[in-house]
């Protein structure tokens, strides 16, 4: 097993582009990578993707991508975990690199919801629960995460206001952030007054439906300085599960399957929480924010709210998170929002987050959810030298 | 890069399975699997399937399999390339393993087609082709291999009668699989009169709508002897792919994906189509086992119906294919097939298909193709000593 680098990203601004089609938002995201890595070729390619079915009748985008951006012949697969699709096709981009079966590999999350807003995407979307138990009992995502929103503020006694220093981060970095979907900021005071969605997730607490697609080119490390000016190392790639069904967990105020994720990530890079320069978890609601810090070791159980409230999420703070906007202000295109994590970490450890820089950032940290927790891919990336 | 043996394999009975969800069947030919292994547990699950999504409204099939396999906390994804899915999923498996990322890692083949057989499962089958140039314009998948089909017979001046042998094999030997969803012979007589589909391509040309599962368990392959009493050795895993669209192809008469997936694999076991004892083709119409002959070497351009018409496929002829019924006669449950295909030769080289017995079989290789050609993934087996 050797290490692993990344010598390229792109990504699309997220968004509602219903003037181009999936393959085209794969096709950018993927040329900039590869623009940036300044290669013109790979030995395969791995789509992350939850939804092309559902939502654009389309499968086999493996092969569909890899046609469309002029690679045509190399292995091609689609990878599917859910909302953590992009992080999954990037892992099984990592294990080829590493176990020295291929040198080169393109990854690129790509999704396309937006053409069929609505039921039909709500419906889409809740195939990422357990559809015996879960969907087909009514119960859709976000009513899946209300019920551990309501569960954190009892059992821990927090308001719902309590949450609005996830989404008042995360909106005031998408104002840089010329990707995001959302570029405007939102006070506490907006949070309060919020349309509420199901009760107690509001608008302000959930993520945008969207449409956008993000790449990385991956070498191998030791001939990664030699393609790239800026490469970072994947200093941890690694995998949790769970149970789908919220119900089924042992404790579902608890992300095991973070906690695993997590805990084989800082197990292979060598590192703690304390060595951790920023984090970009997976604020698909604000609920899954808090308990992301805890699973992750920056906060005890019940805790990861208050890192918030104490304004330790901030760019300066201890652990800054949703450094670009995260999924609620840069935007959640499902299987896109892994890969769109890593490069907005490649970007900070590049020194090239602009407004948003977290000061000397050397080692990020990238966490991807499918489901509300069912599957957790992590990556610990660090500037190489 | 380490070498690879499958210590385990397991399938369910092919055929409508009204009475048992997609869950109990990718269990059911999982835990085959790791009892034939003597296995309780393992470092990774890979899940092929295409239509989860749009037959039976679940997707996130890794985390929700490996739950229900008792294998929680696992890595655990979704591997998708249409009807390639099966073998996609094999050869993530293959790469952990002989990348030593992992030890154990299982996998499995699902699809349960038959609850919404009709219109529903046609425009889901659909989406292995290219959705804007060839499903939008009314080309299902039927149409697709029909228009190859006839290309064929007007090229090389074959009758449509000439394809019978393909089907009159596959029934013949799926008669003494008990694994098999159809148990009865064909004459050619009946294959004359069978129900036309799709101008040329009539019932028996065709392989079935259905359910299954089938799973194997890898590891490396130098403790393989000590954890199975008839390991089997992955002598090559390889992927090639093409251009969607049929009419994007170089040449539609040749499968380039094909071309490409065999040289590969041939060049990564070290042998030619002279070594390979039986042939697990992708018959998923009859035209695709003519182009498969052709594109893996055992014929030349226009010959591979040939070979059938010579009475060569059989179990005691130059080349078995299709040895335990085949897409045909044993089932073509999409996501799975490319897992039944190595179950088979995997059979085949322990000497444990029965009547259907290739004599002395060491090297088998199946080939497992997504959509009309796009994805094909081939993997060369052959028997430890």
């Amino acid at each position: 097993m050797r290490d692993v680098a990344i010598i390229g990203v792109g990504q699309t601004k997220v968004g509602e582009h219903w003037d181009i089609s999936l393959r085209h938002l794969a096709l950018e995201a993927l040329q900039a990578a590869m623009t940036d890595a300044g290669v013109a070729r790979a030995d395969a390619l791995y789509v992350g993707n939850m939804l092309s079915g559902a939502l654009d009748g389309q499968e086999h985008l493996g092969a569909l991508v890899a046609d469309f951006a002029g690679l045509r012949g190399i292995e091609a697969f689609k990878v599917e975990a859910a909302c953590g699709s992009g992080a999954a096709a990037l892992r099984m981009g990592y294990v080829a690199v590493a176990g020295e079966l291929a040198d080169i590999v393109v990854v690129v999350g790509v999704e396309k919801m937006t053409d069929k807003l609505g039921p039909e995407a709500t419906s889409a979307l809740a195939m990422a629960a357990d559809g015996d138990y879960e969907a087909a009992q009514g119960a859709s995502f976000v009513a899946l995460n209300a019920l551990l929103m309501q569960r954190y503020m009892y059992e821990y006694g927090y308001s719902h206001q309590d949450f609005a220093p996830f989404a008042v981060n995360a909106h005031k970095n998408g104002v840089n952030n010329p990707y995001a979907m959302f570029r405007f900021p939102v006070t506490t005071e907006r949070f309060a007054k919020a349309k509420m969605i199901c009760t107690p997730v509001n608008l302000l607490d959930s993520s945008p439906i969207c449409d956008g697609a993000a790449a990385v080119v991956l070498a191998p490390a030791d001939v990664a300085h030699a393609l790239s000016a800026a490469p970072v190392r994947v200093a941890a790639s690694a995998v949790g599960t769970d149970a789908l069904a919220v119900h089924d967990r042992r404790d579902p105020m608890v992300l095991d399957g973070a906690v695993v994720s997590t805990r084989r990530a800082y197990e292979q890079a060598g590192v703690g929480p304390q060595d951790i320069d920023l984090f970009e978890l997976h604020d698909a609601f604000s609920i899954m924010a808090a308990l992301s810090l805890e699973a992750a070791g920056f906060a005890d159980k019940g805790q990861g709210l208050r890192v918030a409230l104490d304004g330790e999420i901030g760019l300066e703070g201890r652990i800054p998170v949703t450094t670009m906007g995260g999924l609620k202000a840069r935007g959640h295109p499902v299987g896109a929002t892994g890969m769109y994590q890593v490069v907005e970490v490649v970007q900070q450890l590049r020194g090239l987050a602009g407004a948003n820089q977290v000061q000397d950032a050397r080692i990020g940290m990238a966490q991807n959810i499918g489901g509300s927790g069912a599957t957790v891919v992590t990556h610990i990336l660090e500037r190489m030298e």
